[in-house]
């Protein structure tokens, strides 16, 4: 495939969502493909932010818990989120950060799974979900352990013993993207639960946990989602766990009644009883303008888009750059929105590619990593990439000491 | 005491801190005596807000983990901290919430002391901390329990099976101050951990946890530090636990190493690995200036005007409000900066002082809170509101059905 820079051009110009591009304010030559890593900001968020900060914290002090819906915005930014998981609106709540979330509902799906003790993952999953189930179970001594398998025997190794499957549903490295409902089911058979990391699908793929018959899930607002850096995380607990699943996080936000200040803890008896401290008010308003933004965008179209825009990326790759290797799925639909290329070079390659204005990432020890968007990147910005990468590749521009030395932190 | 306002207004021109209400955009009209539950906002908070979210997320994108100090941010603004609280730098860090604060120390308070299994605490403590305990209790079955008992109880109920006791320095509801060296020394004496909560102290009185040879503490960063609504909080860990303390929400940004993105957890050698996920930058950058403008009052300045501030407030009350009574301790020195009086109608009461001008807060059954701060209250406000609590008793002004049934949620 040798698409023209012109046929770039003419795919967003019949783009149906090509007008989401004017929500965002990206710097003037810039082509970002990482925001799978962090999204950029749309230009509501930061309106919007102005004015919870100089107006609600600033003029309304204390009263904005109540009267500009503080309280609420846990769980009313939550159901929004329901909408773009395939979800229904009370079984999702933002609160904390994912790996806080994982830990909530791991012990969680011990309480609802007695008896059983082992977290299952795959190896080389995202660190922090086998960091926080491998302290999860120190903690837990003999009550639970995190066993981990290689990818490919992970289906596998579910047995009667397994309280809960762990997996990302987009993988961060290789962007393989799961059948989430065949999983789920492989889970279900033997009994076990089934608990999606979402933090690389969430607004960026079609996301359907009802449809697949998911018990519990968590996802990271700060990338696909463009929350914001550090943005709150979100918890999906499916609605016939809600009344049984017991988490250990309970903190005031998530008792019955918060204001009655009683020295027991009583959980909510909704999806309040997985949150946990007071919400990071500004953080949060910025999340909303993310998902208040995807919300608007229909998501067969987002995916279709998406796929194209990868799909392209690999297509142009595969012509101009032979010495990259593709380590993403080949099919759009078994991956996510980032494609991931190997070289030994890799780290600095990223680096030369930044001072010409093509930010993607890089991931120890070769991986480099190129994400797109259905609502702002364009086609033609895909294949500017892929012009320079080339460029980078035959005229060596990387092989300089200042881009090997540089500190890889992304 | 019949202090005239002539007088008040004479305390304030003579206020050496009188120059720091500047930094702050109070409304026009609105005396806020709530700092102890929300701080207002410094105007550099709003303006580095801004900044962060436009420039720093909107123009360098992903590259600001590095270049604008985010990595950085939990340390950095934690070892600012520390210089509030008595702590060494290295001894302090920004995560999460209070409660999952708590939880984490908690836990590393029974890593400390293997074999003990009691969480000591006192009824009426604030919710938030007896929840946590409870539910770290219920997570681990005979490993853990909290045991509640009657403040004054407090102290002879420290045995050898205790492994922390857990205080707030100041109660959220009486304001009583406890004295930080006498009871650490108390738990200390019988093997016990001391875990302060410095959710009232921390920006208010003056704190020395080095100097009290305190073990452990976790303090909130939207009340007296100016934060911002849900700032995130932070965690002290005395430098001689550091190395040994184990907790259990063992995230990727606790990891020696985070970007070596290993499959097995291994904690950072240093604070670092009291963190857990990525933090709320934008949350973050809004209590840093928060935690900058407190760092620039001279400490002992600030505890002698908060106590003349509270002391003439409980003086004026008594001349001029027979039917209330006070809930707080007496002596400055015993109190942190909010002052709890006590009246069968206090929520009505409160309604209509803020109808009036005057925002404290209410807590069940029957408590009124008025907080002041040597940052930005005057005394000549201090003067205004009695006059007006006063009237609104005189006159019955609160004895409206309108004020005795709004839903009561601060």
């Amino acid at each position: 495939m040798s698409l023209s820079r012109a046929e770039a051009e003419a795919l967003d110009a019949a783009d149906p969502l090509a007008r989401f591009r004017a929500a965002f304010d990206l710097p003037e030559g810039l082509i970002y493909l990482d925001g799978n890593s962090l999204g950029p900001p749309p230009k509501t968020a930061l309106a919007r932010l102005s004015e919870t900060a100089a107006s609600e914290w600033g003029r309304d002090l204390i009263r904005s818990w109540n009267t500009n819906g503080w309280m609420e915005a846990p769980l009313r930014v939550g159901a929004k989120i329901a909408g773009l998981i395939g979800a229904q609106p009370h079984e999702v709540a933002v609160a904390d950060s994912t790996s806080v979330n994982l830990f909530k509902l791991a012990a969680g799906a011990l309480s609802l799974r007695p008896g059983r003790t082992t977290l299952l993952a795959q190896a080389g999953e995202f660190p922090t979900d086998l960091h926080i189930l491998q302290g999860l179970g120190e903690l837990l001594g003999d009550r639970a352990r995190l066993k981990i398998v290689p990818e490919a025997e992970l289906l596998a190794a579910i047995d009667v013993d397994v309280a809960a499957v762990v997996l990302s549903h987009v993988h961060y490295r290789s962007s393989r993207r799961w059948d989430m409902a065949a999983v789920t089911a492989a889970a279900q058979a033997k009994g076990a639960l089934m608990l999606w990391d979402l933090s690389h699908s969430a607004g960026a793929v079609v996301v359907d946990l009802n449809g697949a018959m998911a018990d519990l899930a968590v996802g990271c607002g700060y990338k696909h989602l463009n929350g914001g850096p550090g943005a709150p995380a979100f918890l999906f607990v499916a609605e016939r766990h809600l009344a049984a699943i017991r988490q250990p996080l309970t903190g005031w936000l998530g008792h019955a009644e918060p204001f009655a200040f009683e020295d027991a803890h009583r959980p909510a008896p909704d999806i309040r009883a997985l949150t946990t401290g007071t919400p990071p008010i500004l953080s949060l308003t910025a999340l909303e303008a993310g998902i208040d933004l995807h919300l608007a965008v229909d998501r067969a179209a987002a995916e279709a888009k998406g796929g194209a825009l990868s799909d392209l990326f690999i297509a142009l790759v595969e012509a101009r750059c032979p010495d990259l290797r593709l380590a993403s799925p080949r099919r759009a639909q078994d991956r996510g929105l980032h494609v991931s290329l190997t070289h030994a070079d890799g780290y600095a390659i990223v680096q030369a590619l930044i001072d010409r204005g093509v930010v993607g990432d890089f991931r120890a020890p070769d991986v480099l990593r190129f994400g797109v968007s259905p609502l702002f990147t364009r086609f033609v910005e895909v294949w500017d990439a892929v012009d320079i990468l080339a460029d980078v590749l035959d005229s060596r521009a990387f092989d300089r000491d200042a881009y090997r030395q540089r500190a890889a932190v992304t």
